[in-house]
């Protein structure tokens, strides 16, 4: 039962999963979630991020297909990534992940126990 | 009003979702979320993990305080792994994915697009 559980349902969970827990990932989904944004201001929201890096992100995500680049005809043109209906539909994730941070991560700076009970 | 927002908010849902989505921890989470298990049973259900990284995982799971190991006092001395409380309430976070990634990741062995549209 839980063998077919697990053969049935985890690849997609931890792919999922993995995509959504690497680094910067998940702040780059956040912001936007606001709307669709330009390079640049998701380099602002994302602080700390290298241009390179937040390419790559947003590369994968478009592979993904959480992600859509879209060129804004205008002079000069103008680049913008927005969230596909596949990627908006991650609020329900992120909301689920910020309300369980908010109550359970009160003090983001302190290091958690580093007692070895194992 | 974002900037406060970013301060506010980012740190602990960055360091939730890297812990979450670090390889085979979400799988680690989801096998708990059934109920306590030993090293062993883990083992079994997260399919192709090596015992140091599922220990690895444990430890760190337990650094973060959502995994602890309790010791049941018979002979021979058994071990199990459990969710603490803060454990237990990934359970939505586990699911919003879980829907998620049923909804849309409907063949997990196909590979995403290489459409290089960046």
């Amino acid at each position: 039962m839980e063998k077919i559980d697990f053969q049935e349902m985890c690849p997609r969970y931890e792919k999922a999963m993995e995509l959504l827990g690497k680094r910067w990932t998940g702040l780059i989904l956040r912001s936007l979630l606001e709307g669709p944004r330009r390079f640049s201001e998701i380099s602002v929201y994302v602080e700390g991020i290298s241009d390179r890096l937040l390419s790559e992100r947003l590369q994968e995500m478009e592979d993904f297909q959480i992600v859509e680049r879209r060129v804004i005809a205008q002079r000069p043109v103008s680049v913008q990534y927005g969230l596909t209906a596949k990627g908006l539909e991650l609020r329900g994730v992120a909301e689920a992940i910020q309300k369980w941070a908010n109550k359970w991560e009160a003090d983001p700076g302190k290091t958690p126990s580093e007692a070895a009970t194992h």
